[in-house]
């Protein structure tokens, strides 16, 4: 595997491709990379995610404050490689200006351990939902801005087009300017290099703001947008019935199958203008 | 949100389609049910996933032996509800034969807990690695046969039609049978539910059968087919570069872009005849 350094998301792989009447072909394909990353805090391992690298800061600023461990730029006092581990490429130090009770997080995690994501070291939904205060953003798009969205989102697009793996996470203001756009292997991380972004450039919080994801809404990917205060959600995909339950709960105005020239709306209309 | 008893995956939504013109209509759709479920090892909780309810003890039977802790049927002792937990239908309780030691698994887990799953619980890659001999098996099948297994995958969705919000994992034997499809919110649990309902009713190790997933194939993927003993794993979409090189240092088969009359094979072609 042959990796490239102009673009670290992209490998070449070799691949030999089938056809079924028997013929066989030789390719060297573009494939995207997926590596772990160790975000540790201070010198003590915190959490390992298989992430496209690319952006590893935001990633562990996001991650954080998405988690629910962080809350503005100022509780990061400081982050970077960590060049004392054994693959600095690979891991990120994380010190923060408030001190976070580490074996509090440890036991917190413990007992909620998330195989799939998104409650990974809450104990329960509740918690989760009591954490942050509803959204009450005035915040308004209009319809047809909104439905422009995933082609701007596609046209950014780089690693995608050239592999196919990946997941991307937009985010746009209301007059449809995208803001940044990340791309990665895993779509938590596409959404928390975005955000992780937003928080280190100062555009915080984010209640003004649009967020647009290439596929499918799941619970998860709210309970990021609420923790970055994120008021309007669109996809591409469908959204989960959590997904719906909580985005009505928490005040976000969800939008599944934004296909132009239509789109479902499945809580919160109006914020959508027109 | 209505839940559908006939279809426990999928729930009734109001949902507004707004079109670019400005007309709207209410609607009452189909959308996936997301919902958490809590797996206990005796009284002690052990883990949150995010899943579609439905096969719940095989997702309990097939995370815990994907992710290492279990090996085959005989370690479970019972996996049933828990009628004690608060909220009966999302939790499981699994009493085992083998005697756990969670304390060390606690340890073992923290410092490496998942963001974006896969590495859930492992400290590093080669301890995963190293937990399991490679795959051995001569296991082969017919290229036209393994062509057409993405229809044959699509065929048997039930939910995806109707919601299009699922992941699905089918386990086939070589000769192109669909020996079981599960369809779920989360990726993994999908592939967890179809390895699990395999371990349950003896159909194990599966050292000579081919699992197809619907989307794209991570380094988890590859690392759950290992722990099942595998040979042979295709997708519709893209492998990543991490899924790619384990693959190859496994043994497994890995199949991408599984799109007839054409696949892209990353390692070991041996396995694909004709």
């Amino acid at each position: 595997m042959n990796h490239n350094l102009n673009t670290p998301g992209i490998a070449k792989s070799a691949v030999a491709r089938l056809h079924v009447d028997g013929g066989a072909t030789l390719l060297n394909d573009n494939v995207v990379v997926e590596e772990p990353l160790e975000i540790r805090i201070g010198n003590r391992p915190f959490v390992v995610t298989m992430r496209t690298p690319g952006n590893d800061e935001e990633l562990a600023a996001g991650f954080m404050t998405t988690e629910g461990f962080t809350h503005s730029k100022s509780d990061f006092k400081e982050i970077d490689r960590c060049r004392m581990a054994s693959h600095p490429e690979n891991t990120i130090r994380v010190r923060l200006s408030t001190r976070l009770n580490l074996d509090e997080i440890e036991s917190r995690r413990y007992g909620a351990i998330s195989a799939s994501c998104g409650v990974c070291g809450k104990t329960s939904l509740e918690s989760i939902r009591n954490s942050y205060p509803d959204i009450q953003s005035d915040c308004q798009i209009e319809r047809s801005i909104l439905l422009s969205l995933p082609d701007r989102l596609r046209e950014s697009q780089v690693v995608f087009e050239k592999t196919g793996g990946l997941h991307s996470s937009g985010l746009f203001d209301k007059t449809g300017n995208l803001v940044c756009l990340r791309e990665d292997v895993g779509r938590h991380n596409a959404l928390d290099k975005a955000i992780g972004f937003a928080l280190l450039n100062d555009i915080w919080p984010l209640e003004n703001h649009i967020l647009m994801v290439s596929g499918r809404v799941s619970f998860e990917i709210i309970q990021k947008a609420l923790a970055a205060r994120i008021p309007i959600v669109a996809a591409v995909s469908a959204p989960s019935s959590l997904a719906i339950s909580v985005a009505r709960e928490c005040g976000i105005t969800l939008v599944g199958f934004l296909r132009n020239p239509t789109m479902n709306v499945y809580s919160h209309p109006h914020r959508i203008s027109g």
